[in-house]
């Protein structure tokens, strides 16, 4: 359980400019010597999930491929305890 | 050739509320008994993709599944003449 969570470099989207997404996704590529990286975003920042992939992938790591692409619903509870849904994804890059 | 593009039953999404763009798959999927149906958008609109390939699934096609998805980069010209590039999204829906 602890390894496989270790083996899992995770980068979340958030709403900063892409480029610092890109700069962590590059950063963990390097560290350990990583074979793949997973972008996770949820909402509107799904767009910004997949520039960061686009652009790490054309620009600085050109060697890294897309593994898989991922997307599916989650439940989110607001400040007001209101749940509403939404759209998750999860891209995967590999260097082979 | 004309064979296969008319086996793409595609819906490009754009800045509508996504229920229109449900709407349009759902109405792919019932036409011809298709089996299969391609989502695409670029750019801020692919966040609005996703959300339209969850609610087909979870909501109105409940048979239908995510086959793959691809990501690009396109690039678009605008009306001044100068060249950006936005990145894409291609959601394949089946009925297996």
């Amino acid at each position: 359980m602890t390894d496989e969570l270790a083996d899992e470099n995770v980068i979340y989207v958030g709403n900063k400019p892409p480029m610092s997404y890109v700069l962590a996704v590059v950063t963990e590529f390097k560290k350990d010597d990583a074979k793949d990286v997973v972008i996770k975003a949820r909402g509107r920042a799904i767009s910004r999930a997949v520039d960061t992939a686009e652009i790490v992938r054309n620009r600085f790591v050109t060697e890294a491929k897309v593994d898989k692409i991922e997307i599916g619903t989650e439940s989110v509870t607001n400040d007001e305890g209101r749940t509403h849904n939404v759209s998750s994804i999860e891209i995967h890059l590999v260097i082979e």
